[in-house]
C-alpha cells in the first residue's frame, strides 16, 4: 500500500480533509500517512485527531507524526506539499506597504496573497529545498503539489528538477456556481476548462447534448438584473464575471473570477463593490479580513476538540465525497482506477500556442502509467494574447529573479502594473519591502539590482 | 535576368535609392524594374529621374513604369513593397486625437507612425491585398517587404499565404554610432543583433577577437558625462539607451533605442529630454516634425530636377556603397551571391523561447537556395519576457483584431497603456479615432464591439 507524505500538516483542517478522503477510499486502506509540519504543536493536534477520525470511522490508516520532513521521505511514493512559510502575517505587513505606495489590496497576482510574499521567494527556496530532498530520498515518489503560488511555484518544479511533479487546485470546482444559477443539476453537464492556474475559463459547456452558452447568455439577458438588484450574488455570476465573459469570449472560472478578470474591475474598492457585489468579492478587504479571521478559529476550534477525547469528530466532520483531487490521483496511480481530473501538467501541446514546459490546468486522464493530457486544442486569441501571455511573463519574471538573484525581473513586472507611475514609485517599494525583517534573506538573495547590470 | 517590382515608387527619393544599387551591382546589369505607383504625377518624376540616373550610370535597367500593379506582377520574380497608405496626414491627426484623450505622442507602438492608423489597418489591407495578387499573378516571386509596420504586416503575409517573403529594414546599420561613439572602426568588429523588427539587441559584440562589451562598460564610466553634458548627443549612446541596456542588459540598436527603451523614458517632453537629449530623440514633436517637413521638401525638389533634363542627377545623388538590403537580397538569390545580411524572417528555432512562426530580425545567410537563418539561441530572459513578449501579443492582438473583424483585441491593447486610467478613456478613444472619416472602412471592418461578445 502507497506511502503518503503530507507536509504541512499542521493545518489540521485540511489533514482531516485527505483522511477523510483516504477512509472514503476503498483501495487505500492499508496505506501510511505521514504527517509532517515544523511547528511540534500544531502537528501533535493534527495527529491526535487524525488518530481519532480514524477509530471512529474506521479507517485503516497507518499515522506518523514527525518534525524533520527528511525522515518521512525516505521510502515515500507520494509526497502532498501544502505549506505556506511564515503565515499570513508577513504579507498582510507587505500589503499594507504596497497600500501606502499607491496599490489598492498590494502588488503581486491580483490576489496578491498567492505569491507568498514578494517575488514568491520564501515558497519558492522551500519548494526547492523539498524536491532537492526528494531526489535524494525518494526520487521516484510523485509530489502532490498544492501550495499557492500553484502555477509559479509547480512549474518552478517542473522545470527545474527531473521528479514527477503535479499541481492541484479545488478552484475548477466553483463551476457548480454557474450551473447552480442556471438551474442545471452539474451532473448533467459536459464540460471542459482550461488555462492556467487561477486562470482558467470555460473552453466547452454542454448540457443534454448540446452546446449550453446559449443558457449563459439567455440568463444574462433575462436573469442576470434580478440577481444583481441588491448587489448580494456568488463572485462567478457577478457583473464581473460577466463582463469578463463579454471581453474575452470565454466564462471564467472559480478563482479566474478574481486573477483573470481586467484590472480596472479590481482598481478600487468601488470598483470591486460595483463588479462583485456589496463585499467586493472574496480578495476584497472585507472578505479577506473574514477568511483571515477565520483561520485560527479553526484551527483553536480543532485544538480544543484533540484536547476532549470523548468529543465526536464526525459530528463536526460528516463524510462527504472528496473535497479534494489529491487522494484521487494517488488511488488512480496506486490501484491503476483510472479517473478524469483537472490538474496542473506542463503543457506539451495541449493548449496551441503555449510552450511546452508551461503549467497548465487541464482536463487529464490519471491512471498506472500516470497523467495523461487531455488535448485542449486552440484557445480565443483574446484570451491567450491578453490574459494569459501576461500571466506567462510575470510567471517568468518570478522564475528569472529568484534563478539569478536579481530584483530586475520583480521591479519589470511591477513597471507593468497599471497603477505604476513612476519608476522611483516601484523601484522603492521593492526596496522597502524587502528590507523588512522577514525578508532579510530575500534581500540578499536578490542582490543584482536595476542599475548593475 | 529578374524581373524586378517596386510597389510605391512614388517616393522618388527611395526608388533612386534602389536604382543606384541596381547599377552599382554588376550581376544584375539587364534587369527589369517595374515602377509601380497608384499616383501618376509621382510615378512620372520618379520614371523620369530613374531614367536619367541609367543614362548618367550606364546602367543597363529596363525600366517600366504603370499605376496597376496587376499589369507589372504577371512574371515578376522580386516584388519590392515601400508603400504608406494614406500618407502621414491622417496619422498626425489621429495622434492629436490620442493626445487630448491622454497619450502623449499618441497610442500604438511607441513611434506610433509605424501602425499606419489604429490596427495597422490600412497598410494590412494593402499588404493582404498585393499578397493575393501575387499568389495568383506570381506565386513563385519573393516579396521584399519594407513598409512598415515590418514586424505586424509581413509576420501578417508570413502567416496567412504561402508567398516567399522577407522583411527588410535598415534600422540595425544605426550600429555604426555606436562603433564611431566608442572610436571603433565598424569593419574591425563582429557583430550579432537579434531581436523583433525594432526591438533588436546587441547579443554579440566582439572587437579584434575580443568580447567588446567592457569598451561599452568603459565608455559609460569614463566619458558618457561629458557626451552628455550638454545635452547635444546621438540616440544610439544616449542615457535613455544606456539606461535600458543596464536594465535589461544588451545594448540597443537603431530603432530599439526608440521602440524598446522603457515606457517611462518616453511620458513626457521632460522625460524624453531627460533621456534622448535636448530635441528629445527622432519621434517627439520636435524630431518628428522636422522629418515630416523634410518629406515633401525632398519630393519636390526631385520634381524640380525632374524637369530640368539638363541638372546631374549625381552631383544630387553621388553613386555610393549599398544603403539598403533590398538589392543585396535579389543579387544574393539570382546570381547564388552568397550574402549574410540582418533580415525578417519566421524564426523556426532561431531564438529559442520564440514561437517558430513569429516574425524575427536576425543575421541570415542569403543565397541561391534562399534565406537561412543563423541561429541566435537564448536571449537574456529580462529581455524575452519584457521586451519581446509585450511586444509580441500587441501583434498577436492586431493580427487577431484585422483578421476577426473585433475591436476588442485593440481595446485591450490599449487598456494595456500606462497612460490608460479608464476603461471609457480607452473606449472611447479607439471609438472616435475609427470614427474620423479616413477610418470609415476600417469602422466597418472592426465591427465586434468590446460587449458584443
Amino acid at each position: 500500500m502507497p506511502n503518503i507524505v503530507l507536509i504541512g500538516a499542521g493545518s489540521a483542517c485540511f489533514s482531516l480533509d485527505l483522511i477523510r478522503d483516504i477512509v472514503n477510499t476503498d483501495g487505500l486502506a492499508g496505506s501510511t500517512l505521514a504527517l509532517v509540519d515544523i511547528d511540534p504543536q500544531r502537528l501533535q493536534v493534527a495527529h491526535t485527531l487524525a488518530i481519532r477520525l480514524c477509530a471512529e470511522t474506521g479507517g485503516r490508516l497507518e499515522l506518523v507524526a514527525v518534525t524533520d520532513r527528511r525522515e518521512a521521505l525516505v521510502g515515500a511514493d507520494f509526497v502532498i506539499s501544502a505549506v505556506k512559510i511564515g503565515g499570513y502575517g508577513p504579507l498582510e505587513e507587505e500589503r499594507k506597504i504596497a497600500e501606502e505606495a499607491g496599490y489598492y489590496r498590494g502588488i503581486g497576482d491580483r490576489v496578491s496573497c498567492y505569491y507568498g510574499g514578494i517575488g514568491a521567494y520564501h515558497q519558492f527556496r522551500f519548494l526547492m529545498g523539498l524536491a532537492r530532498d526528494m531526489e535524494e530520498l525518494c526520487p521516484e515518489a510523485w509530489l502532490i503539489q498544492t501550495a499557492n503560488p500553484v502555477f509559479d511555484g509547480t512549474n518552478l518544479i517542473t522545470r527545474q528538477t527531473n521528479l514527477k511533479t503535479v499541481g492541484v487546485c479545488h478552484g475548477h470546482f466553483a463551476f457548480c456556481h454557474v450551473a447552480d444559477t442556471l438551474g442545471l443539476d452539474p451532473e448533467d453537464t459536459d464540460t471542459q476548462m482550461a488555462g492556467f492556474n487561477h486562470y482558467i475559463f470555460l473552453t466547452q459547456f454542454r448540457y443534454q447534448g448540446k452546446d449550453a452558452y446559449p443558457l449563459i447568455d439567455r440568463w444574462i439577458e433575462n436573469e442576470s438584473a434580478a440577481l444583481w438588484r441588491d448587489g448580494d450574488y456568488v463572485e462567478e455570476m457577478s457583473p464581473g464575471a460577466i463582463d469578463a465573459y463579454r471581453l474575452y469570449g470565454l466564462f471564467p472560472i472559480g478563482d479566474a473570477t478574481r486573477c483573470a478578470t481586467p484590472w480596472w474591475h479590481h482598481i478600487s474598492f468601488e470598483e470591486k463593490k460595483r463588479w462583485y457585489g456589496n463585499d467586493g468579492g472574496f480578495d476584497s478587504e472585507i472578505r479577506w479580513a473574514e477568511y483571515l479571521d477565520r483561520k485560527p478559529k479553526v484551527q483553536e476550534n480543532l485544538a480544543r476538540l484533540a484536547g476532549e477525547p470523548g468529543a465526536s469528530l464526525l459530528e463536526e466532520f460528516p463524510l462527504k465525497r472528496h473535497s479534494e483531487q489529491h487522494i484521487q490521483i494517488i488511488d488512480a496511480m496506486a490501484n491503476d482506477h483510472e479517473m478524469h481530473l483537472q490538474l496542473n501538467v506542463p503543457n506539451r501541446g495541449a493548449i496551441e500556442g503555449i510552450p511546452d514546459d508551461v503549467l497548465v490546468e487541464i482536463p487529464v486522464v490519471v491512471n498506472g502509467r500516470g497523467i495523461q493530457n487531455v488535448p485542449v486544442g486552440r484557445l480565443p486569441p483574446l484570451i491567450v494574447n491578453n490574459v494569459l501571455l501576461p500571466r506567462l511573463a510575470r510567471m517568468e519574471n518570478l522564475h528569472d529573479a529568484f534563478l539569478r538573484g536579481d530584483r530586475r525581473p520583480l521591479l519589470l513586472s511591477l513597471m507593468d502594473d497599471p497603477r505604476t507611475r513612476t519608476f522611483e514609485q516601484a523601484r522603492d517599494l521593492i526596496d522597502t519591502i524587502l528590507a523588512q525583517p522577514w525578508n532579510k534573506e530575500a534581500d540578499e538573495h536578490y542582490r543584482m539590482k536595476e542599475h548593475s547590470a
